[in-house]
């Protein structure tokens, strides 16, 4: 016997036109690439989006084609998310960091039908526009007077005349809320890149979760700025959840700089910010510098890589803003967890509480995760014992776009299907989880297993060591030991032996690295982070020393 | 084209599931009917839910067959919550304080399997036994040791024994979100009760958007005492709410006095209580009879009834408590609006912002609304035009339970379905409702609609009124003009003329009655409620003074 209730979906298009009729006359400040600060509402990004629509409409743009973006945090972003997804077609951001090969690649994989992007870009639309093969119409996210010209073979659109071109009439469709919302690309560090293809449905529950007073505690008395970028799995839901609880939004546009990012956060009284680490480090040596404060920042959500514990201590005891540590994925939405203290834990003295606010978090409704050993059984929330994290929802994915990669999921005793986040972590009591690794990193040995990230804190200690990265070397004996590989700092020296000997005390003697290699330089991906793999493939043909 | 995420319907176990996982230690205390107070958590109460809904299969309880219950809040209410829905039955909670003829009606139309009672409605279950038609088992809930003798034709079946009997193990189906969860019906002051009959999804639904910021602001660092009744409109959500979240969960049992309510928010500090007006007047009272203060409750929803702006007063500035007014019906899930200030509110001197907080507040995402005339026209929300408040979104009903009543919706111009809530309301600039009257009851002079809440309130400011009624009279020239009848204070005297005076200045003149009855008394409901409609009735036959 089903329910009585209305049939309402849940539909992307629900949140702008709620926030245009209920609080309709809040901010959306943007920092434009045309250098300037642009002021608009949510009730006219609401009206310009229906414009939009009506434009797309005319380019041809039907149910469920992709649009790309390669876009800032802007109000022009801002009203393509309520357009394009609003309409029923798939808002595709791409993240302009990537190879141009690669974004061509992404554009043809997508089967992108528009793309939309901000003049900063032109140089990447300029290379990729031959290679792109499904792609009709390219408009630029300006006005006419700031339009450059159309490189060859491409006639760029303005945005700014699609917009003013078409009416604010638009009805938004009641779609299945099952439908595509958008689509957003995993880096990929190894193979091509895979789609997460978010639905409507996926995109509010997302949105609701994220609002809730135990995750980022959204509400209409917040000014939120989302440093995170609109290009990365939509800014972590903020935009959508800003929108929905009528906080007014300050949208920080390429100025990712210290000084630009300081200086617009005092100017709109900005009370919480999400950013990635390297930027906030940015942010705050800009401010350490110039003596500054933060005068209305109540808060920031940190993720995207783990938050380093010295800068949640300069946030928390320097500044007095609370910094919550946050993990997700691509493929959840991207948010799983966030760290937010529980009860018994108001009394901790600074340290202890510092120690658990250092954990990525714990997990809100809608999201569930567990830690397993290589044979899928459960493995103790102790906050020693560390294993595979699963994860299971109904906005984590069941599969990649056009099938890439074949079923990611895993079904455990039960028949639940698991989506394994290639992290390995442990759980503590609390429900407090905490990365260790990545699973295809973690060293193997005798049955147990070691923690490369630990192994190369550890050495990260040592004053001679400007990096360092423990991979497992295939062993006859155990299977896998821990090598560990570091580059000294220029001028600097340390032997093998006084390296080992920082270990001792620290770890189980089982787990200290049986050798050192002191090397020139570690490989490094495209975003800072050190390539394992390639390090395992140098080291392939390396030999233990004879015990 | 549809979304890749995971197909994880929005089910009511999900809830107990959580947090049975993710803070499975967090308490859920209870005062029993038995007289003493109960400690469990939410990982017990899942445990013995899951035992529960063995016994309920073993009953014979099906696929959305109904339970009902007649419980104060307490665990084994919780439990039922949570076994019942969780299984795929139909959770029907009916009010204790119906006339026993109405809830055995009530039983019969929702064709009631079984029929679940705390010891204190054992009187009510003799009377009804015998009227039950559908109802094949009875049970106490309370233990061996508590268990009262059956009533004649009755086996009561003992819930402790139900519990004990049966195993842990139970793996809640993956029920499509759409099927019924839960069964309340509307007092209905004219015509039989109504059912409005809640579905898993928009159960979700309401839990996730009543923890928002904006809305009850519920958290993990919560500590919950709902006082409204888990037997109405699942007491506003918050046991989901709270499960949902990891709040420490407070039930006061049937001990509702002030003493009693006030001991235990202090004994288990409760920060957050939910109540209506009534209950919170016996427990103000007691406190400041007493000079006692609230050591640890920071905030109050109040609901149910229009929050008296002088508790409001007492609340905030003697006690430092927020109190939030709130506003919803049975079909509605039942929250609509809340009365939270945004932040231009945040400089406004204390009246200013007193006069807001008295308004029944603003809706959130989920639920939509405006105000029309009787042609169904839209009002301006300007917050001085009232209008018949309508409303929508996916948890209003669409229809009551079995059809009763027919349609209830209307059709806008858009084609967009609305319920009309009965309630004439403004809407301010800012999204502000404020509940002036109930349609039935409005005056229409002219053309022109008057509140008869207004008048009355006004008329109440006299010192000689004890009780006023105004009533719309048919009215040869206007189509109705207002009629104030009162009931004067005892050994108090005031002429017509005098009542009549007072208006001057505070309404328009085409507001001012046009005359005075003074009555003995004003016919009352149940529940206290004026019963205007038999006051209209009475006055049928009244002639309007000549000119």
């Amino acid at each position: 016997m089903q329910g009585l209730m209305q049939d309402v979906p849940l539909l992307v298009s629900s949140l702008i036109r709620h926030a245009d009729r209920h609080h309709g006359d809040v901010e959306v400040v943007s920092r434009r690439v045309e250098g300037d600060i642009h002021r608009t509402t949510y009730r006219e990004v609401h009206g310009r989006a229906r414009r939009l629509a009506n434009a797309l409409d005319a380019l041809g743009v039907a149910l469920s084609d992709r649009v790309a973006t390669l876009a800032w945090n802007g109000y022009r972003h801002l009203e393509l998310y309520y357009a394009v997804s609003g309409k029923g077609s798939v808002l595709h951001t791409i993240n302009p960091r990537l190879a141009p090969e690669q974004i061509a690649w992404i554009a043809n994989h997508a089967e992108d039908r528009c793309l939309f992007f901000d003049l900063t870009f032109l140089p990447i639309v300029e290379k990729i526009a031959p290679l792109m093969k499904t792609v009709r119409a390219v408009v630029a996210m300006t006005d006419r007077e700031h339009m450059p010209p159309s490189p060859p073979g491409v006639e760029l659109l303005c945005y700014e005349e699609l917009v003013a071109a078409h009416g604010d009439r638009y009805a938004w469709p009641e779609l299945d809320e099952h439908l595509a919302s958008s689509l957003c690309y995993t880096s990929g560090t190894t193979g091509h890149p895979k789609g997460a293809l978010y639905s409507h449905r996926s995109t509010l529950l997302h949105t609701f979760a994220i609002t809730w007073p135990d995750v980022m505690n959204l509400s209409a008395r917040d000014t939120i700025m989302p440093v995170v970028p609109m290009f990365h799995v939509n800014a972590w839901g903020i935009p959508y959840a800003a929108t929905m609880t009528g906080a007014k939004l300050v949208l920080p546009g390429c100025a990712l700089d210290g000084k630009s990012v300081y200086e617009l956060m005092e100017a709109e009284k900005v009370t919480m910010a999400a950013g990635v680490p390297t930027v906030w480090q940015n942010l705050l040596a800009y401010v350490g510098q110039n003596g500054l404060r933060f005068t209305s920042m109540q808060r920031t959500v940190i993720g995207g890589a783990a938050l380093p514990p010295a800068m949640l201590r300069t946030f928390e005891e320097r500044y007095g803003v609370a910094a919550l540590h946050a993990w997700g994925m691509t493929e959840m939405s991207p948010l799983g967890t966030l760290c937010a203290l529980r009860p018994q834990h108001a009394a901790l003295p600074a340290d202890d509480a510092f120690a658990i606010k250092a954990k990525q978090g714990r997990v809100f409704h809608g999201v569930d995760m567990k830690i397993v050993d290589d044979a899928g059984n459960d493995l103790p929330w102790d906050g020693a014992a560390f294993g595979n994290l699963l994860v299971r929802g109904p906005c984590v994915v069941r599969e990649y776009f056009q099938g890439e990669g074949g079923d990611p999921l895993v079904t455990d005793a039960e028949g639940l299907r698991w989506f394994p986040t290639g992290d390995v972590a442990t759980i503590d009591a609390d429900g407090y989880m905490q990365i260790t690794d990545r699973s295809k990193d973690v060293i193997k040995s005798g049955g147990e297993w070691i923690s490369s990230i630990d192994l190369e804190n550890i050495a990260l200690t040592h004053p001679a060591v400007a990096m360092a990265a423990c991979i497992g070397v295939p062993h006859p004996k155990w299977d896998e030991r821990p090598l560990l590989v570091v580059v000294l700092r220029p001028g600097a020296g340390a032997t093998r032996d006084e390296l080992l000997r920082i270990y001792e005390g620290r770890v189980p003697k089982w787990q200290i690295p049986d050798d050192v290699a002191i090397v020139d330089a570690i490989p490094l991906g495209a975003t800072g982070k050190m390539l394992k793999n390639k390090l395992r493939e140098q080291f392939a043909g390396y030999r233990w020393p004879a015990p």
